[in-house]
């Protein structure tokens, strides 16, 4: 099975704060736009879902700030499916410089599909069955990444 | 007719950016808070326009920045009606640091009322007469500041 | 010992999002905005850390969201000291909607001291030898607070 | 003289509000994204001025929404310079939707070249000529651009 290229994000001077470096905020902005990305290069976008009345719901989130980026760094963010079950998913993330290949940044955040017309979380499998199996597969291909990473 | 109070926002660090001022994005958003801070005090809040499926749809901005505002300072934004008819409003902004009673930013945003229900421009004075009144009121003494201010 | 008041947040129209709540990164804003609060009301504002070059640089954060806000919600976010040493502090914040009194959202961020002049984290005991021995005050408090809360 | 190619920015989850469509603080942060892109593009990278202690410091902006954009648009937002004099700098901003070919929205922003080093205004010919003659070469280009848009 392939290997999903990551997201590039290119850090923006609107994101810097007086400490002269990143502000810790837009890495969580950053999460989501890496698992957007990753959602369209497994091949189903998330716009897909979001028509159909699905969004991914945020129930929590972890994260660990390993090293700053500073203003014009470019940062690659690797994204995989740590556990997806009916109900639920944990998305990992991984972002490393694109300079000096150093981890800067580890997270991991845990969804319920959420139904914007039934108003209640639901059942991937059965709301979205194609996203489901796509998410699935690239799941173990995830637990391998993790794998090797550690 | 009495003076409508100003909006107080403290700002924050978050806001900063690596010039070690306010990062100017910012004060955008605090207009619209000002704002809606504004319909509130003057007895109409704009969650009841929004629940009647009417939005303030901006077409235009025109800021000036007169001088840097920095971490955990004060600022009052003095919100006023310029102009107004029942498919457009002008709205006026003035910024003060409280410390020091200097303008650090003046803006104007234009706005259509914007039905979500119609999804297009509406007349304000047919939608909510009640709002429309208020700000028609309240653009006469909006009138009378500005006189003072130049 | 006295009880901190809660740091009142009112949500933002810029801050919702097109599943018409308010989008997730915020709270990660409201926590920076509420610690900063926390630290003013204790008795040391974060400013003059600042300006005597220590900077609470984030090591991580964890953060449940129980249940969703919405435009123009008055929130209530209580902050509490949870661990101390010299060299690290963990803050608790615990999100409550002012109208229902309903949890929202749980989340704890890990920091160290910086320096902005040594260029390295350093121990708070040394640098703000009063600043440390206010939260180390107030973190007996929020041992009893916790215990309260579960 | 070569045409600069515009800067691409996919439209994120974060930045969409509760009417459905992109916030319109968000065009302000992508002005500031495609200036320093732009800057980069012509051979001169906004960190080198940075690095250099020049800023552009903002004086002035005035924005003109056209038509709104939704979540996943690929945008196109064209940069030019539209006057420079030593002391001062006025920037244009295009912004098309690259689906539809539409202009979404227009802008401009004032600058002024400040130190922070002398910590006032400087002149651009004087502190970065190369930067200075650069722009200056593309302000020509930049008004043959506008005469062709009209």
């Amino acid at each position: 099975m392939k290997e999903i290229e990551p997201y590039i994000r290119v850090t923006q001077y609107h994101e810097t704060d007086q400490m002269g470096i990143i502000n810790h905020v837009n890495y969580i902005r950053w999460m989501e736009e890496a698992r957007v990305d990753y959602l369209e290069k497994i091949g189903f976008g998330y716009e897909k879902a979001v028509e159909a009345g699905i969004d991914f719901a945020l129930l929590g989130i972890q994260c660990r700030y390993k090293a700053m980026t500073r203003f014009r760094e470019r940062v690659k963010i690797y994204v995989f499916v740590k556990k997806i079950s009916p109900m639920r998913i944990t998305v990992g993330y991984e972002m490393i410089g694109e300079n000096d290949g150093k981890v800067r940044f580890t997270a991991e955040s845990e969804h319920c599909y959420y139904s914007s017309v039934k108003n209640r979380p639901v059942r991937l499998d059965r709301e979205l069955p194609k996203l489901y199996e796509k998410l699935l597969a690239y799941c173990e291909e995830a637990e391998i990444r993790q794998g090797r990473a550690e």
